[in-house]
């Protein structure tokens, strides 16, 4: 039986654990998600782990995402940027576990020159693990991007995270679609795949106008008026919400450089499109791999 | 008995009639929207109007709004822009209703320079109203705004509409409000006023940037960071929309003239505030006045 580590990512919605023997991930257990047990957090991840029991005590387990929030199982703080990689390790809150040593790791904060606050929780192990995957991205500038519900924006510069900003494109996206006059009602099942890809490239050139509110009623009125499909209207939102994010955001950072994606592949290519509609280069890279790789574990 | 005439705005949730004699209003009946009675709408038309029936037939009978939608009573056609009131009028759909002539009017249509389609229905018998009403407005160029779920900015110019944008602020407000995680659930019942106000001229400060979707997640992360309340997350959102809705459609239409708001008190001073705060003059008309005024009835 060999020594083991657990890493771990809790959101909200999932728990996703994985075990760790001489640096590569051997096994994966899935729980609840911390919205979902709330205060019954311990007992949950008691469950979760304990066929790995069986073989004897973790080495160390870290753990990271809403797992450390206010309603979460014990609060971490936030480490204020800039924060590099150590920073944020140092504010990790520890505590023994059962007999083995166990972290949750701490969120980002900031505060923008017009005192504008942003947090993340999660997402900043994905980012130091790009930077110790990749040793290009811990030097120089660059614009670390996690698209998503709640897209986090991140302006890193020789290691350190300098500030972020959070567009919630994804949620907005949900509700014009599931809750808006905007959008037709249509089966996915019925999609068609040619005129949602029309009406995103439509979205996207709309969007280089930096419009968003005085954009989106045409969802519904070029189906009206001009013959577009439903589908077309999907596909025209999810290109002016993109397309919007990307030039909102980069504006917002000042960050003027290409643009590292940390996703799924389907979302991540989305965005490259859109960043190539606007003339922005990108280069992606594996969610997992990274919130590896930030919690310690650089796989071979 | 004296004679009468009818006219009416039937939207798709409420049918409001009035009874004209000798050019004053001197009665109301409220019946159902024509979203609720669907194909039932000559019905529910006939049965609204029943009481004054028995007073004889009306000499004429004017409607606008969605009961000339596809899905309304008899779908009436779209005047395209630019279009005057001799043009809108042009186009209703008369019929001989049990004897009496009904005309359901038109709505209002336009393409812009990118060939995006925009529509009203209802809401040009409320600007046509107001240049009626106010002759200074029927010369010159003006912007023409009818706050609401889905904002019209019209640009008219010698009594002409020229163009309009849709702008579905209310409707993103009551998304965000009600069914987004950016908002906190408060009973309106508690809400601070002052808190609120503060929070809208932060949301119009912030709007000032003209960036919707990278400011959106101020309104939670304020509250986790930097003590905001609820209410003020509220005044917050809805200072932010309003402040952009401004920013876009009159940069969409090119519009840089002062501002003729249209609609409720409350509302109306919501955006003259929001208007205020970019530099930009504004009057208010009331709505009902403007709506007879545009179906032919100047009340003295």
């Amino acid at each position: 039986m060999s020594d083991y580590a657990v890493i771990g990512d809790w959101g909200t919605s999932n728990l996703r654990l994985f075990r760790v023997e001489a640096g590569r991930i051997v096994a994966r257990r899935d729980g609840p998600g911390i919205g979902v047990v709330g205060r019954e957090a311990e007992a949950a991840f008691a469950e979760t782990i304990a066929p790995w029991l069986e073989d004897g005590l973790p080495t160390s387990i870290r753990l990271c995402g809403m797992v450390g929030a206010r309603d979460g199982w014990v609060e971490a703080p936030y480490a204020d940027c800039p924060a590099d990689a150590d920073s944020w390790a140092a504010v990790a809150v520890r505590f023994d576990w059962r007999g083995a040593p166990l972290a949750i790791m701490a969120g980002l904060a900031c505060t923008d020159a017009d005192g504008i606050a942003d947090v993340m929780r999660g997402e900043e192990a994905q980012i130091f693990g790009a930077m110790a995957l990749d040793p290009r991205l811990a030097t120089g500038r660059h614009l670390i991007v996690l698209p998503g519900t709640h897209s986090k924006w991140t302006l890193v510069e020789d290691g350190r995270v300098i500030r972020f900003r959070t567009v919630p494109t994804g949620e907005l996206f949900a509700l014009l679609r599931d809750r808006s006059t905007l959008s037709p009602r249509i089966a996915a099942a019925d999609a068609d795949p040619a005129e949602e890809a029309a009406g995103f490239a439509e979205g996207l050139e709309r969007a280089g106008a930096g419009r968003l509110l005085a954009s989106l009623f045409a969802a519904r009125a070029m189906r009206l008026r001009a013959g577009r499909s439903a589908d077309w209207a999907l596909g025209y939102l999810s290109g002016l919400v993109i397309g919007c994010e990307i030039a909102e955001a980069r504006a917002a950072l000042a960050g003027d450089t290409g643009v590292v994606l940390i996703g799924d592949a389907r979302l991540s290519d989305r965005y490259a499109r859109a960043l190539d509609a606007q003339g922005i280069a990108s280069q992606s890279l594996d969610g997992d791999a990274c919130a590896r790789a930030g919690l310690g574990f650089l796989e071979n």
